[in-house]
């Protein structure tokens, strides 16, 4: 019997949240229902709701930062019983068959993966997020969350974590190497946690110094405010890593010129307009402008279990299901510090 | 005694070419002195004539893709005899002791290169380049061309060679590779063959097909007209790199939708406006959008050995000292096939 879950969802583009209630499909011999504890509040929460990414699919259920305990496990899931500490990032299914997935790379399946919100699973039902009570997802898509991290603290990992740490892992950030960090938000106050726990030396830049002593505190060795010109006259050819977490336009040209030679500036963050640049930014110094969405299983895997090892933990701010439209405003003001996170026990 | 050499320079910022003479410096202890005999017109030499770049030191002697043989030599310079064959690209000196001189990245020195004209050196005097019939350079940036190469069709390798050559190795285009080279001009024709020598699967994107014939001579798998919007539709997803030898704004996004998940876009013109792109056109697939400039002294002998061995040779046409201007307007026009290396004999 399909389970009825409470839900906080958006009726449509922009529109302020009310609670309702979904069917969540009957779990299936490789599916996993999980009783949701928290749900992290992404800032793709947001676009997604306003509609800044596209028109969406309404009535919206977000939350792609799910942290949980297992409920059910179908007759054929291994690895997953009852009560186990568990979390959802941000899709639930993939082709299992392309290159990609072979690769343990499902946000690259070429039959395009499935959102865990806003998307449509490959029976042509939308999918709703962890803005619910419950959640029945096919194990391949579930990961555990390591008993040193509280479940609350580990719900942004998912997609905040995962967002940073592949880049970081993947464009080299380590011992030796000098690595900035642009934007000290959600994303950007775990990315600079994971580069510095990875061995990097750390810069954040940030538009103005009013949250340095937080950076420092999470492992910065130094903090810049972009707001100020003197800036990148100062780390003109710095860095060999910029991560850049912030989706709002930014001087493009002005960043590169902060790269050594074959540096990378890496976007994680998508703002709705194009950016420009210099094609002389990149060529003389051989610098590159890539991006990176989030990670595979595997690597969200490692990822949580490497955030254990090194004690890498967001700051977050508990909220409740009647306080997410709040939340949001607050998110936009980038007065949050760092996360917010629902406590799913809130709709009571 | 300083030598007096017949110059054709460009007296003021779009002025025609007019025949002058120049001193250059007396041979020192490590400086061989060279004997024009092919320079071939680079496009950027006419953007720098044309200011499109910013305002160039004038008069200006253009060049940086010169062959010649040697006249003479310093006491102290070993590897380089009189009558030798030999290349000078596009810069003269370097500071010698930085990380990256260190390393044969000589294009990167921290100090600044001293580039082949349009530049000063380091006590200040402006350089002349090629269109010349002596130069006297530091052996350090001198290459030998090897003998399986005749010297005019050498010429172009020392700036359109190493160009293409350095991105291509860097980026690993090789034995199961997809790789589009984006113009079929100077550059291009040069970057298809290197790349099919070195064992890619090669495409052109042209702006039309016009030149598929000689482009499958040069080695090229498939020819695409990129005026014809289906080719992008065709491609999505296609290379493991692009690369653009176009100097002209072009749709980014569209080229970047053609990359492979991981897939980089290396840019090596430079136009004088910026470009945009979409975030979202890198993060999706993790695509890089890089740029590469010439390579160091090692790599430019490795890639004249490497076209010697491999039967990689420009397309020229020879032209007079007198017939200069013209050329300059028939590759704006981009009616060369392929590239116009000046008969350093027509100065008479």
């Amino acid at each position: 019997m399909p389970t009825t879950t409470a839900v906080l969802q958006s009726p449509e583009t922009g529109a302020p949240f009310e609670r309702a209630t979904i069917e969540r499909r009957d779990p299936g011999p490789h599916d996993v229902e999980i009783e949701i504890k928290h749900c992290g509040i992404c800032h793709s929460d947001i676009h997604q709701v306003e509609g800044d990414w596209g028109s969406g699919i309404f009535p919206m259920v977000p939350g792609h930062e799910i942290v949980g305990v297992v409920a059910s496990v179908g007759d054929e899931v291994e690895g997953f019983a009852e009560g186990d500490r568990v979390g959802v990032g941000c899709f639930v299914d993939s082709c299992g068959e392309c290159e990609y997935c072979a690769d343990g790379e499902e946000q690259h399946c070429t039959k395009g993966v499935v959102l865990t919100y806003n998307g449509k699973d490959y029976d042509g039902n939308p999918t709703h997020g962890g803005y619910s009570t419950r959640i029945v997802v096919k194990d391949h898509f579930v990961v555990h969350v390591p008993d040193e991290i509280e479940l609350d603290v580990a719900a942004p990992l998912l997609c905040a974590g995962i967002t940073t740490y592949s880049p970081l892992k993947r464009w080299g950030a380590g011992e030796g190497k000098r690595v900035a960090i642009v934007g000290m938000g959600g994303l950007g106050h775990v990315a600079v946690q994971i580069a510095k726990a990875m061995g990097a030396e750390v810069t954040v830049l940030s538009q103005t110094t009013s949250k340095e002593e937080d950076g420092r505190r999470f492992g910065a060795d130094a903090y810049y405010a972009t707001e100020d010109r003197e800036t990148f006259r100062k780390l003109r050819g710095s860095f060999d890593l910029i991560l850049n977490t912030v989706s709002a336009n930014l001087p493009i040209d002005r960043y590169l010129s902060t790269l050594r030679v074959g540096g990378a500036m890496v976007n994680v963050g998508a703002p709705s307009e194009p950016d420009t640049y210099h094609a002389f930014s990149l060529i003389g110094g051989r610098r590159s402008l890539a991006g990176s969405s989030v990670g595979g299983l595997p690597e969200t895997q490692e990822m949580l279990d490497f955030c254990a090892e090194h004690g890498v933990e967001p700051q977050i701010e508990r909220v409740t299901v009647d306080e997410v439209d709040g939340a949001y405003e607050r998110i936009a003001d980038s007065s949050v510090r760092y996360r917010c996170v629902i406590d799913i026990a809130s709709f009571g």
